[in-house]
């Protein structure tokens, strides 16, 4: 059961931001930010429909994480929290997970907004997003509070609108 | 870039489904469905604060899973989809992801209901789920329309009742 796991990329991800500091927080926050999934050809035929759906989730890993805490100061708090209580990039399994809208695609390449994912990111799995399976309209905010919140977005706006 | 990713699994999740024909096919159907996630002690300190919130994400490895197909039916449709445009657990990296309802944590158990996750689950990531993250309510359903929708739910809750 606690045997590895082992995953090869079905491609890559190409986007503005080359640098982990410049990159938006969250993609809700950066819906102008653009980039391009590069499905490499011998899984491309699994791309057949997903553009009938307006939305996609990607997992990819966290290819620039380093150690992790188990317990630490979130960027922009002051309180520690636990990592899985986080969606900080350095976690014991660095893998990323960002829902993102689906603008267009074009053969191999789904283009994406709404991006807040690092150039060169390799990409695990993508999935449809189902509204009536995804979405939580009563789900509270835990430790996430508007403040907190409200220093994401801003924080999101600015990296989006220097790259 | 298309270098493997090797994750080492941070707990087992524990449910009454024993085989995949009986599992449900989505969480958000069998709201009465319970489980437990099992954090192994080395990293059950990230668990801090997680029950502040009242959804999370599971990232787990479909470790019953085989062969996929890039494209094929999905369950209960006629009509061929391909992989990355389905939720179906054969596919090229088996991982899943469910967002279930945090009920409880004792310790290193997490008590969640909402399950559609086979028993013995090797779980890789958990991350609070964040409404203003991770909700999009304007996203459309694709091909996934209201006739194949009410037979997943009803799967769902007919597999949910017999376990």
């Amino acid at each position: 059961m606690s045997d590895n796991h082992t995953y090869q990329p079905i491609g890559v991800i190409h986007t503005q931001f080359t640098s982990l500091k410049d990159t938006p927080v969250q993609g809700v926050f950066a819906p102008e930010s653009r980039g391009k999934v590069e499905i490499f050809e011998e899984f491309a035929a699994g791309v057949k429909d997903l553009d009938t759906f307006s939305h996609i989730i990607l997992l990819y890993s966290f290819h620039q994480s380093s150690d992790y805490e188990l317990v630490s100061q979130p960027m922009l708090q002051d309180e520690p929290h636990g990592i899985f209580a986080m969606r900080h990039f350095n976690r014991p399994n660095a893998i990323g997970l960002s829902v993102v809208k689906l603008e267009k695609i074009n053969g191999n390449l789904i283009e994406i907004s709404g991006v807040d994912i690092l150039d060169k990111t390799p990409i695990l799995d993508i999935k449809p997003f189902i509204p009536m399976f995804d979405n939580r309209s009563n789900a509270s905010n835990g430790w996430v509070k508007p403040p907190h919140m409200d220093d994401i977005k801003q924080e999101t706006v600015k990296r989006s609108k220097q790259n």
